[in-house]
């Protein structure tokens, strides 16, 4: 039985779903090249460090046979954070990749626990020359990709950030206080401003609004904010909006989006699409990547687009012969 | 320290390797579905017994979340057989592939523990279809990839399958004798013979040197085998190569190719180029892939190329610039 059924979160890919997928990662593999961004290729097995101070539960690790405790990559911006931290390789630079990475999901949704990625990283360019290149070869990948429909939605790492630090939250309690913005949960999020009076207390409770059509977030977030911090943060967010508004269409912002990784200091973005439950791309400004490896802060932007959530997405206007 | 250093056998690939490297394995995948063979994708992790009966020690195991034992692939093959045999995908099909591969390598040979192959599964055509397709494919892949100088070098599975399972020798008297045939140490061949006496003394002795040019091969190892099944895989072996050597020039035979998969069971070949160690290519016929997974045999032609030894291959030739 064992040899021919699937580990778990496993899966065979063929015909028609195997030739497109490939294609649209190549595709976006070739555009990004072409665009001027350096292929890189990390290895599958890094030692558990690279990813974290702790053994990660979600990630598939293991001993090799020199006894050095391993992780197959979760992600694969950290490794190019260990390569520029600790090669020679010459900033500023642009680098992209594509391959696969590995994460145990939970069992409910799909078992989907080896994806495949495309993305850059654009590394010591000025933030105004980054985040734009970010942002606009993210949308080329989407266009090159064939996927019709899609939105971006903005955020900013230092809103949650400074509302955590100031309340000196324990990561649980984050967790805990996330669950309830998302939960739109009102009565609870009353219960734990009373429990840490600060400042914040009317922009926590107002976090599951603050999402929409950025113009009227900003504008929302601004009548409740005191925190110098954060409206410099919102006025960094709205500049880069006004930019890249005319590319892009209309535009979300969410105030709420937490950092998927410890290390994003700046603007987060998102696209979703109508057929698809996740976001295609994450990415951001994560100038603190370097620091777990020893190196000082350097600016540094990124995306990682989820080949398979694209193939989900355009998969059905394509006929089987199609390409 | 762990954070900045690279597990054993694992490698960063930086700018004109990643690049070279991506476009290899790019070019080859394109030639191969152009030429009409359905792209597959299978997961990096398989349960351990896909590959074997017994835990092997050159793969990288692992137990996953559920308690089950867990290797990363050495080879793609071996999951394509199981794709097949467990199923409802209809034969004849051919199969192209390309991915990672994981084995501990010996630590002196430069430690590629991580390799990139493509290859083809050619699965339930007649064999003198399959054989010449899996021939001039893997042809066509090396000549798109720009590899100005390779040689074929044909064997057939059942020449030392015949004397192995004749003799009753164990997996560890198969891999003696195979050192003594490498290393060409007649005294101890001649030992092994007087040990096994059998009518395959003369043809043990002299299959250190029943290598180089087809037909001289042929006609030395026909004047000393009186064995009618080593001697109808010789003639199959001929007439394959008066098929195909119009197309391919010189090619080599070398009787003494040990199966370096179990599953062999006809023609095997392997490709050498000038400037790499190790052969570009191997492939053959395997029609017992399918057995271990409680299938009937089906006749099945394949072969992998490593992307990597390509690399080696035609990288001096390239500018940095080029492509």
């Amino acid at each position: 039985m064992k040899k021919t059924s699937l580990p778990m979160g496993m899966h065979d890919k063929l015909f028609k779903r195997a030739r497109v997928t490939y294609q649209i990662e190549r595709v976006i593999s070739d555009l990004l090249m072409e665009r001027g961004f350096n292929r890189i290729e990390t290895p599958t097995l890094e030692h558990v460090e690279v990813f974290g101070d702790e053994v990660n539960p979600s990630h598939y690790n293991l001993f090799d046979k020199n006894g050095a405790l391993l992780s197959l990559r979760p992600d694969i911006t950290s490794q190019i954070g260990r390569v520029i931290a600790s090669t020679q390789v010459e900033t500023p630079i642009k680098f992209s990749y594509s391959g696969k990475v590995f994460h145990y999901n939970e069992e409910m949704r799909g078992l989907i626990n080896e994806q495949t990625q495309a993305g850059v990283e654009i590394v010591g360019f000025p933030v105004e020359v980054a985040m734009p290149e970010a942002i606009y070869s993210a949308q080329a990948a989407l266009d090159k990709a064939q996927v019709r429909s899609y939105r971006f939605e903005f955020s900013h790492a230092v809103v949650l950030q400074t509302i955590f630090s100031h309340l000196s939250l324990t990561a649980g309690e984050q967790k805990n206080l996330m669950v309830d913005i998302v939960d739109k949960n009102i009565t609870k999020l009353k219960e734990f401003t009373k429990a840490h009076p600060s400042d914040f207390d009317l922009l926590i409770q107002r976090l599951p609004y603050l999402f929409g059509e950025s113009s009227k977030v900003l504008a929302a977030a601004r009548q409740i904010t005191v925190d110098r911090v954060i409206l410099s943060a919102l006025d960094e967010v709205e500049e880069l909006i006004g930019q890249v508004k005319p590319s892009l269409g209309q535009v979300n912002l969410d105030l709420a989006q937490f950092p998927s990784m410890p290390y994003y200091t700046g603007v987060m973005f998102k696209v979703f699409g109508d057929k698809v439950p996740d976001a295609f791309v994450s990415g951001g400004r994560y100038d603190k990547l370097f620091e777990r490896f020893g190196a000082s802060e350097l600016t540094a932007v990124g995306w990682a687009i989820d080949i398979d959530s694209v193939y989900q997405a355009i998969h059905h206007s394509l006929k089987e012969g199609d390409s």
